[in-house]
């Protein structure tokens, strides 16, 4: 399996003589290993030519790696030793290199300078964002597990929900019952908002209390074996106006009316348009003021991009959300959002399948 | 306070005409403003010359920064629109400027020296590191309410904790104790770890069930108002064997003398040798396997290192961890970390008050 990924990545980028992984995600993405090494020195060496994986880590790392690590090499390096002086000692001084431009910080660029010879590096950002599109079986299996316990935990925190408690007492309920149920990581600051904090598409969970009457957004995800879940669901406390139930019903068909537009070869800025006109059409067009949504999977946000712009094609191994809103200044916010995979024959798996009927709690 | 900040900035660092600021944590600190942008185009310019400083920020933000931000201006950037391109014409183009080397990464490098004429940029990272060393009373009051909240969760939890439990359903339960006593996030991911797991200095909790006779070893945090806490106790299930208390007893000695040695103008790396002495004379001196500690406040890790070698004096304003440790492979290990300021005057205030006796549960 890594020996594959690595080959569709020097496919993709034969130019280069060296690819040099610092982001501890990719490394994990083509290694199987996953550490996280703080200040530590830590890289992984891709020699194009001779098909040779070196991985750099601190000492204190090197047993969990050994066995666990796929790659030829590992070189453990000392808490106080220089790596980048050792990483000299592994490489032609006048190879062509590739590193993560979007990742690997200044400092360390220009520790990389002095290693090499042939300044002008290559961006390999955008190379292994292209491969790691494509997901693979295994990889939505992870993303299923993931799914399965974000909604089994909304399942059982719901009826645990009073009038009086605070967002911020049901983030805890919510993230107390994602651990018990397997959950390895909490995926991204889990978001309870009420009444018309629901209405910040960024808002943070507070200690405002419950209303009757209001929306309660729920916007979560847990990692599962390195892979996310990423899923928002809003109900209502008691009894919706009518208005409420407008909105409500208007993000859910933009929802689906996005859902049901992906399909192979078109291009991606349709699933955003395409929710994007139920909400025009509906008069809240003004109020939905994110794109549709995003790539998932070893990160919440990664590539693709699903914004009305983005002109690229929808491609089999896409795992994305679908998330249209409608969030209105005072009044509050209603998002529904769905993680959509694009399998091997083009049919569209949507993953998580919790109800996306407006639920009175 | 910003001001005063600024000034401290700016009497280090005559040499720039501007600071660029991309680090949240650092623009926080500068204008009491915390944001966190993802992809999008985030900095605060500061105008040495003119004390002016400026904060580009997505329009998303525009409204919770309006008032919040201690700043002369604000400059919204919408989705999509170019961030450097609008820099451009707020700076002067052949301004020296300063910037966070440590943290901008080289596609941000490359941006900036399209904008600027005067391509060696000198490193901020240093300076506003040397800034953020000294805690203001203020600083250290969230910290506090940081450690009263962990510390009040631990006592919590204990009494919950059964034989056959997992160490994540442990964890599930102390996090769920941290969010009920009011913390805003969980400062790192919280580990508990039973038995041999607690002889990994970096172990994460797993699915291991907690077993009579077993070290219990909990490393944990939490965020109030941006400010962390750090603390780390172990405890023994059921009975203790002699070696275990031994090795017990040497790691509180060890932080008791780390502590007892901390005094204004006494070089850092004492503290680290202090503890060691203590666990090198019991003869555990190869089982202690890191420095015994580190800075902490808007960062979890941050300026000073306690390290063996750090030859810098400890001057008032200090805030770091103490925290030896001895990891016996197969057998377990024992860490006890404490939060130590040092105040205006040189006195000593250990922050954290959770006993250090050897408990039972």
């Amino acid at each position: 399996m890594y020996q594959e990924k690595l080959k569709i990545l020097k496919e993709l980028k034969h130019e280069v003589d060296l690819i040099l992984l610092m982001n501890p995600t990719n490394i994990y993405y083509v290694t199987g290993f996953m550490s996280e090494p703080h200040e530590r020195f830590y890289c992984l060496l891709i020699d194009v030519e001779n098909n040779e994986t070196t991985l750099f880590l601190p000492s204190l790392d090197e047993q969990a790696a050994n066995g666990l690590a796929q790659v030829d090499k590992l070189v453990a390096v000392a808490d106080g030793e220089d790596g980048f002086a050792k990483l000299t000692s592994y490489v032609n001084k006048d190879a062509k290199l590739a590193i993560e431009k979007d990742f690997v910080t200044v400092s360390d660029y220009e520790q990389l300078l002095q290693v090499f010879e042939y300044k002008t590096f290559e961006n390999t950002t955008p190379f292994i964002e292209k491969v790691r599109l494509k997901k693979s079986t295994d990889e939505v299996a992870k993303t299923k597990r993931a799914i399965a316990i974000t909604e089994e935990a909304l399942a059982k925190t719901l009826p645990q929900i009073e009038v009086g408690m605070t967002e911020l007492a049901v983030k805890a309920l919510l993230e107390y019952e994602l651990k018990r149920l397997g959950a390895e990581q909490i995926a991204f600051d889990t978001t309870v908002l009420a009444g018309e904090n629901s209405a910040l598409p960024h808002g943070v969970s507070s200690h405002k209390q419950i209303e009757q009457g209001e929306f309660l957004l729920f916007d979560f995800g847990v990692y599962v074996d390195q892979y996310c879940s990423d899923i928002t669901r809003t109900f209502i406390v008691g009894q919706s106006t009518e208005e409420q139930k407008l909105i409500y019903q208007t993000v859910k068909q933009a929802n689906e009316a996005a859902i049901a537009t992906v399909q192979l070869c078109a291009p991606l800025k349709q699933v955003d348009l395409a929710a994007r006109e139920v909400i025009e059409q509906a008069g809240y067009g003004e109020y939905f003021t994110h794109r549709v949504g995003h790539g998932m999977g070893l990160d919440v946000h990664e590539a693709p991009s699903l914004h009305h712009e983005n002109e690229a094609e929808i491609s089999s191994g896409l795992l994305f959300t679908i998330e249209p809103g409608i969030y209105l200044p005072k009044i509050g916010g209603v998002r529904i959002e769905d993680d959509v995979y694009v399998c091997d024959d083009g049919s569209v798996d949507v993953l998580t399948s919790y109800t996306k009927d407006l639920i009175s709690i």
